[in-house]
């Protein structure tokens, strides 16, 4: 993909924008299902193409219900509020996306979110069996928070034992699974199963309709019909209510209906820099991609991460970091070979450069 | 406009909706902005049709800045949480939309809404100045929130001199002031003056690019560059930054820079329906309509405006009730003449049998 | 009483007290109850006279279970965050003490208070009724507040009728009814029925052992036991379980075994200064008391009640303002015939300067 | 100390009570203060008593000004509603008292909580940095909170020169430290330093006057006036401000005039225990402590941490888990050199049981 980066590139020049896959643009497809869908009042009647991307969103999760949202932190953020009530605890991974990014999650709900280590993503089974024994006469715990792919730990995908195993801890102390499936369908795609099967460890479930999707924007949250109704309350108090929003969950549908089918494009090319990276030996170390993020140790470079991206993009290359030490590639739609293998040609020049300086 | 109702209306039949301009669906001219609006991803570098759309109305309403969001119900939130702190007083109408409607602000905010004596939709200045002298050394009042046009009150607009009244006394006690002004342009054409004249009576201002203007969703919060800098940040924290969302905005390009300019066209039709309705002598007494909003006063009627509201309904007319003895009637751009008259038949023929019963 | 008031006496002089029965010392009999009242750790195995004063006030008042608390404001906010969800409604009075003084119910609970028309200190069923009829669909409503006296409205008494209507009423509706009982003791006298019989319109009460009580402090809120097993543990995340506190508790004792059969004195007290105001013909208006609350309304007098209150203070009687046109006198234990008739006569003699300025 | 312990202990046996020093008794001295202290009302004009605890623990502490609570938790709590707004980001340490116990920090302030790696109750200063640097672009951070001598670490007492660099840190991002200081005199003692000197590296500093002070309840916030000020506010929403609590504040003023100065006979006994325990070459491991805490590692001896509490609980020795491997024993005023003696028999005998099973 080649976008004008406002600050960093030269006119004239293109950047690779490996940032996020929240860059990508619709879809003709898209456009066309924008124009034709069939609208209404979503704050009265409700909005007859929301309906239907809540009804074939529900349905291919297997859940019960869904209600159309803004942003998957919004998606998020009601599942709290109609699944944890005031003081109680939640339990989240300790670098999750809704801890470490989202936040409202903390400032407007009154619960109490208890961080738990997590191991490639996945939650401390056993970190979570403990605080549930002690805390039991302390605070009611409610909800426990799972992401899968999970987007700190570098897109990994929590395995279905491992949701298994956490679902059946939570049912034992009658506590809700809530899943941030953000990027559930590159776990779905990662897995070689069905997204239900995923969402089946779960009692609700976030996507997002942006991201490697494509469409503009939105998110569905799935669940339990009751869950949802107090979903849908909570989105209207929140602001979340919009009106012919059908314009939107249109392109939510070509989404969900046929762009999910190509997120392995997006994985092939993620491995292909991964390789690219580690197969020059440079001190550079790139993961091995279980989805479409790479995330690159530049620990052993002499080069924090921050000073990274700043060189990468004036090589025309867009990052972001993790933390001091990692950066990370997102690879989308609009990503090639072609950008991949230049892609990967500035990151082994600037790594010639540090090892010859 | 001719919709189908669902529940109330037989097949074939087809109902003339009064329930609310909010109804409205996006115009031909939007569609072709939507679809050909330059995108970016506005959780990362901005959008730049949603950028331009907020320059636009920040200069419409002579602001520094301004945000986009997905409904005026989250632009009046993030500007109580960006002018409001916890523990913080704030002052709104009576039967002000963010109070008896949005609630948000209350549950969400940890600021205390003073509840203040409207008359007609205005704020009792009196009642306002002795708040704000009793309460000097108990709590620190931090804002003061109008609404124009006034939903509650039958759409009523606020004058310029009371605008300013409040403001002055504001300033006194150095109070922010902002103004729901989701219908702020049917209040500038009441008024027949530019909308930044209303506007330079308030710190931030709220619209709506749906209801009478047409876009299918979205509102813009505008005020001091500082202050909508933290509005955006709220708007993060809610789940109201989306990412191509210049599919949105650029029809609210559409609804600020050319459909404002036909509000009064629904402030003819809205007189025109209480000019019939109180011609027939019945016992309905509509309001004389300052912009495009009539309440019907049923009270006297023998029946509640519950029931009026399913009679109507029958007989092919939406509306909605305001309290038990009122009931109102919203037009917009599907409302065309001979609609009113056909409504105002059904409102007549009704009036007439209870009458004679 | 008199005590010293450090601004605006001049040495030497003494005031009487007449701002709040809140600053009552605690008594001889007191004072040896807390001294050998046995003690616990509160927090741990419970205090064993604070268990004790929470089984005699929950006793006394006809209900399951009790706890004990710093505060009559925090027992009030507890009795809304164990009774209220996020996002619920609760109605308050207009100008209770919960809606215009504490405001920690606004602040900490994410509940949306709905303030409701009050006649004397009742809550107008009517407005009640049509609230509950229009938000049925709108808002959960959870929870309807009442004051027993009512501190704004000047120490007026709930009839029973009218807090069996209110009650009545919150049932149709699944709704809880709770009673900021602060002073519920001078509700009892003034109606000359057992506390318990006042109790047994409202699911909780809230009672303080402070005021006319005379305990140092603390109050007790009592209610069904689950509701204040919910109640205790809001009262240890708000920092209100203390450890050896059955040394205030102890004072509690008293304060409702004994002190609250004295409160008839505290009401004659308040009748003779109304008496002697009135009688006197001034422009003064003074309220006639239904216990140990006189509001004086100074409206026709040419000064507000500020001046009124700097003026009386100066003269060695200290009082306070309700708001600019009425403010308050309140007798209590300190206060003898002898400082009623003394008060009188200053208030009197100012009266009459006004009148022959 | 020995006391009945209701459940576990048959009539006629003693427990000795090593589960906190919370179940400290007041002493003589402190119920003569109590008797004798001038009272006032702290609604109203303030407390005298309570307003020369504020002024001797500000001075004592070094800072400008003090407010008296009715816990340490309250304490915390109004240190963080009067040092973060709502949506600010505070770091605690991941398992300081107000993150793991409180709570009433996350619940009810609307600030996003980050926990941060703790090593002996010290936060690791390089993560503290880290998240600094990183989260410096997406959230305000306001206050460290800091815990010394740290609870659950086992009453380990952080060094000057730790608190120093954390401060130096925080004031290099403008950000202010808040010192959870329940146990403050606890570490001045074990340090031999003044307690102004720990406390000269905070803004603010909690203390407790329960605990080992013995004073019955109650807690100090001291820090800059303006900060205390608005403490006090928030302490009255709260419900925490009370009438005649000089009754209270009365035995902390003993408590920190004179009981703090005995804190080293604790520590004495806590090595005493920890010393008999670790001599005798059992399964057993227990801490060597720095003040009055010893935790007792069980997880070599075959049996969890509960089973060790309700074991020794029979034998008449109260403790408290922290985990299932951790118990803990805690010194205080009522531990005799005897009853450690009698406690360190009771765990050596079922030690060897354990081990001759």
């Amino acid at each position: 993909m080649v976008v004008q980066h406002p600050a960093a590139i030269e006119p004239g020049n293109e950047a690779i924008d490996l940032r996020s896959d929240t860059v990508t643009k619709p879809t003709e497809a898209m456009y066309e299902r924008m124009r034709s869908a069939p609208l209404g009042d979503d704050g009265l009647d409700g909005d007859p193409t929301a309906l239907e991307l809540e009804r074939r969103t529900a349905d291919l999760l297997g859940k019960e219900a869904g209600v159309f949202v803004p942003t998957c932190t919004m998606a998020n953020l009601i599942a709290v509020l109609a699944q944890a009530q005031r003081a109680d605890q939640i339990l989240v991974g300790d670098n999750a996306h809704m801890l470490r990014m989202e936040r409202g999650n903390a400032i407007f709900t009154g619960v109490c979110i208890r961080a738990v280590p997590t191991f490639r993503g996945a939650v401390d089974r056993d970190a979570v069996a403990e605080i549930l024994t002690v805390d039991r006469s302390r605070i009611a715990t409610s909800l426990i928070c799972l992401e899968t792919s999970h987007n700190a730990a570098g897109g990994t995908v929590l395995t279905l034992p491992h949701m298994e195993a956490i679902r059946a801890l939570a049912a034992e102390y009658g506590i809700r699974v809530h899943l941030d499936g953000a990027r559930i369908f590159n776990a779905a795609v990662a897995l070689d199963v069905a997204p239900e099967r995923i969402a089946s460890h779960a009692d609700t479930v976030a996507i997002c309709l942006s991201k490697g999707l494509s469409a503009p924007a939105g998110a569905v949250l799935v669940g339990p019909a009751e869950t949802i109704r107090r979903a849908r309350q909570m989105r209207k108090l929140l602001g979340g209510t919009q009106r012919q929003i059908g314009v939107l969950a249109a392109a939510g549908i070509e989404a969900i209906e046929v762009m999910r089918h190509r997120l392995g494009e997006d994985h092939a090319r993620a491995a292909r820099l991964s390789e690219a990276l580690n197969r020059a030996g440079t001190t550079l170390a790139a993961s091995t991609p279980e989805t479409n993020i790479v995330q690159v140790d530049v620990s052993k470079t002499g080069r924090t991460s921050f000073e990274w991206v700043d060189a990468l993009t004036a090589g025309g290359v867009l990052t972001r970091t993790v933390d001091p030490a990692l950066l990370r590639c997102v690879t989308h739609r609009h990503i090639t070979d072609a950008d991949i293998d230049r892609a990967a040609g500035v990151f082994l020049t600037l790594a010639g450069q540090e090892q010859h300086a």
